[in-house]
């Protein structure tokens, strides 16, 4: 009954009953997908996927954002989609590691923008809740064996998500709407083996489109099957990979726990896991007065594990650096986009910072924890202990530093005053009474 | 290196150092595919995705076969490969069941109609043959554990047989070529509890289009993985859901091995282990001169267990039926298309007959392998043993019965001598010096 129940459950919901804690959520993810997309909107990643699939664009009905220009629908949700992850600087479910907002709104925005009616920037926010919820349910049902096997978890569960979101817009009886998620969760796109690729954010942007395409399909009664997710080879058993899928377990708590109120937001375009050593160098960067001798950086295995690498190339590579990222950290005080150029990797300074850095790995350290240390040549030793990383649950990103991340990203594309005011747009959206036009200007 | 593997043999086959054996087997690969592709054209399922996608059709430049219309390369690869699975009418490689020519030849021909530069028959051929032999190699390494585990095989090896058939028309160098492999291979399209519903056709459709997007994205220089298919977290390990791949191996047999050649043709449009019994009823046809009392039927067990509906409503439900096969085989003598009408399994001759058969399984059978037994009223028996059914590879379809099996579905699409026409197209079309001036006519 997982699938029925999560149709259901996804048909029926309203925004006058979402409590005011949740729409504020939705609201920020909405207001931070904005921002990366934009941000990420001139990567040569997305280039290449336009250049690549422009000759089959048909009417252009939807932004791509930050491109002030219009494309159709599908390969709007896909673009957008790419986007939005491409500079890993979207946000974060902590608990799937599932990055939710992008394949959802991505495929959500290009659909309201196709459609003819009006759409509110509160039915706007309920169907982006309802799909960022179907994700993270997803998520946790098949976690963690679904991850640990090779699946990107953010696009195998980001098609259903989106699928879910962009049927809820439409308005879908349960019955399509159940058909719609099995179309999506048919579409099981994303190995974890494309990381370090483009391939690896055309998987949030794969999903988008193929769950705008599941709704699509089952509006005009294109059957697949009620029981798509919990049947013997449905989506869960097959892609739960060797786990037990808990979907039962975690449907069942649709509506009572929300997902999205866990959604967290990344300080920095890089890892999570290398944040709080990040976090530890940006508060130490005031206090470095004098010749630096070396580094010291105590973290969790894992950060070495994912983002041990010494001698970053590129920029790209030095999102995997915690070397790199504590380097600029300490030398700017920031490490935004503009940090990880492929010319800052490879400035001298930044390289000499860097090569001073040790780090060791503890285990008893949580994954949001950590110990910098910086020795200066007259033997002064700075350290700060970071308990808990700016982003996670405990010491969340405030509107204001929200704001900061998305201007200081959007600048870099849109110049400071397009910056600000797709901002503003940004935050208002929840609140307009036509999403579409509401967008275009962004 | 089984990637690069693959795409260095892809990049190196050459058309006159093919075996006339694999041409001519690919030659009839590509003719039932036409005309299966024709035979389906019109069918709702793919009425209701055209419907529901032609918002977003590009350019118009390739064909809907048997539609005499054009839209664009993406959705025509799409559509197409529906139309080709729709009726199960398709080609089997009997060692895993993938069917395919689908997803292969559907990318194929709408990505030569795209382009500018004329590709020749033999051209066409030499793809489709890297194509083939790309996702049966592909699907013998996972095979039995991914599909017993729930996948649909065709469509998961199908998008990376397409990939590597459009990248060879394309003229991919190696590392390209593995790239576009890697695109495909991480959209892993195709759950098998989407059987008996519209979705199990998206399935090679989406494969023919998710293939042809993984080159057009490569030839733009988008990234993936070198090591996509054999990589720790990639395709072969992820999919092989269980079970242990056997890529190194299977891949080492390509050019060696020809997989084209053990590639089957359907002479009935419904699940392959019901043949041997229809076999037996349509041999039988014409010596039933008198009331039947009734019929016995042995099979290998797999024959109840997919296909043993005793009351099918439908047409659709009318392929899982052995009672419908072997009922209409009885009194038609044949079984195409037009025998799976839905007023024909509704039919009160057809029911009656249907409702004096039983079937009975044997697990000492083959499965290629039956025994029908008709009873008259006066007492009289007449058996037939099926030792091996029509279309298996010891009694394949001949040219003259591929012509029938041919014009017999188009008929009912094209009328009498469009089908004719249609057929001698199809059959030349390896022939021709312009593949795409040749595709518009059919």
């Amino acid at each position: 009954m997982a699938t029925l129940h999560l149709a259901h459950w996804a048909v029926n919901l309203q925004h006058s009953t979402l409590p005011q804690s949740v729409l504020l959520a939705a609201r920020r993810s909405l207001y931070n997908y904005i921002g990366c997309t934009i941000g990420g909107s001139n990567h040569p990643t997305v280039q290449k996927a336009q250049t690549a699939l422009s000759p089959f664009f048909g009417p252009a009905t939807s932004t791509l954002l930050g491109r002030h220009s219009k494309i159709d629908a599908q390969h709007a949700a896909l673009l957008n989609g790419i986007a939005s992850h491409v500079h890993d600087y979207d946000d974060t479910h902590l608990a799937t590691i599932i990055h939710p907002t992008g394949p959802v709104a991505s495929a959500l925005l290009a659909y309201v923008e196709f459609q003819k009616e009006a759409v509110s920037g509160g039915e706007l926010l309920t169907a982006l809740t309802a799909g960022i919820e179907t994700s993270c349910k997803l998520g946790l049902a098949l976690w963690p064996s679904h991850y640990d096997v090779g699946w990107h978890i953010t696009s195998t569960t980001g098609s259903i998500g989106a699928a879910v979101a962009v049927g809820k817009v439409m308005g879908l009886d349960a019955e399509r709407m159940a058909h719609a998620i099995g179309i999506a969760a048919t579409q099981a796109t994303g190995l974890r083996e494309m990381f370090g690729s483009d391939t690896k954010s055309f998987h949030p942007g794969r999903a988008a489109q193929n769950g705008l395409v599941a709704a699509l399909l089952a509006r005009e009664g294109f059957t697949s099957s009620s029981a798509a997710l919990e049947a013997k080879r449905g989506w869960g058993n097959v892609l739960v990979s060797g786990g037990e899928p808990q979907l039962e377990r975690f449907l069942g708590e649709l509506g009572s726990v929300w997902e999205v109120e866990r959604n967290a937001f990344k300080p920095f375009p890089c890892g999570i896991v290398c944040h709080p050593a990040m976090d530890g160098g940006i508060q130490l960067h005031g206090e470095v007065k004098g010749e630096v001798e070396g580094v010291e950086v105590r973290v969790h295995p894992l950060v070495l594990e994912l983002t041990g690498k010494k001698t970053p190339r590129d920029g790209l590579e030095g999102k995997f650096s915690v070397f790199h990222g504590v380097a600029v950290a300490l030398l700017f005080g920031k490490a935004g986009p503009a940090e990880y150029a492929d010319g800052v990797v490879r400035d001298s300074k930044v390289v000499a910072l860097r090569d001073k850095i040790s780090a060791t790995a503890d285990e008893g350290l949580r994954a949001d924890e950590a110990f910098v240390t910086v020795v200066l040549k007259d033997g002064t030793r700075l350290e700060k202990h970071v308990v808990h990383a700016i982003g996670s649950l405990e010491i969340p990103m405030t509107d204001e530093q929200l704001t900061e991340k998305f201007v200081d990203q959007c600048e870099l594309v849109l110049g400071k005053e397009g910056a600000r005011k797709a901002s503003e747009g940004a935050w208002a959206i929840g609140d307009v009474g036509d999403v579409a036009s509401a967008v275009k200007g962004l």
